[in-house]
């Protein structure tokens, strides 16, 4: 994995850790609570909708290839392929703005379609 | 924008000014002959593969909005919001594998549904 060191890359790799462990508390405690994320075809608002849409994500996780990551004092990147039942070819890319260890903004961005069931 | 300096990054640039300045003969002269990518839905393979991709993402393009932009010497990362007739609120990443100043692979991450001509 080619990756950066960075206050705001070492708590982006820390939430990625925990949720990619499923571990949801832990991951929500570097969450801001009015966090705004862009996610595919979601606008998320605030740590318990944010929990929310992690959660069901969370749930489709079998495993996880991260391959970058990169920060500076505020932001940080992630590039990953997520394992789930239906794929683990899609990846997914994240950008973090990070604010005294808590991310208080994402943009989430993966390709629905790749991450959908096989069609009958 | 967020951006750190970098010899993979550096090219990532100057690919990405040239194709979203239209300028798609100045663009491939930044990508290897052998070129991987993986795509939303795609695998391209080659740079004449490569081309016609591009070409036919960037008469959709008529501005874009660079967000953030890391690398180190051999990988590059981007984030961007392309502007098209359909949207300009849907985030794009990449991420560039660079030798010899030239783009071997990509790995192109968007949400094709977010693109999509809206539904009627």
């Amino acid at each position: 994995m080619t990756q950066t060191t960075s206050l705001a890359l070492a708590t982006a790799l820390a939430y990625h850790q925990a949720w990619t462990s499923q571990n949801l508390d832990q991951a929500m405690t570097y969450i801001a609570d009015a966090i705004t994320c862009d996610a595919p075809g979601a606008q998320i608002t605030g740590a318990q909708q944010y929990r929310e849409f992690l959660g069901r994500f969370m749930t489709q996780l079998t495993g996880v290839e991260t391959v970058a990551a990169f920060g500076d004092d505020s932001t940080a990147v992630l590039f990953y392929y997520p394992q789930t039942a239906n794929t683990s070819s899609a990846p997914t890319a994240e950008c973090f703005t990070v604010a005294g260890g808590k991310i208080t903004r994402s943009v989430l961005v993966f390709d629905r379609p790749s991450f959908a069931p096989p069609q009958p």
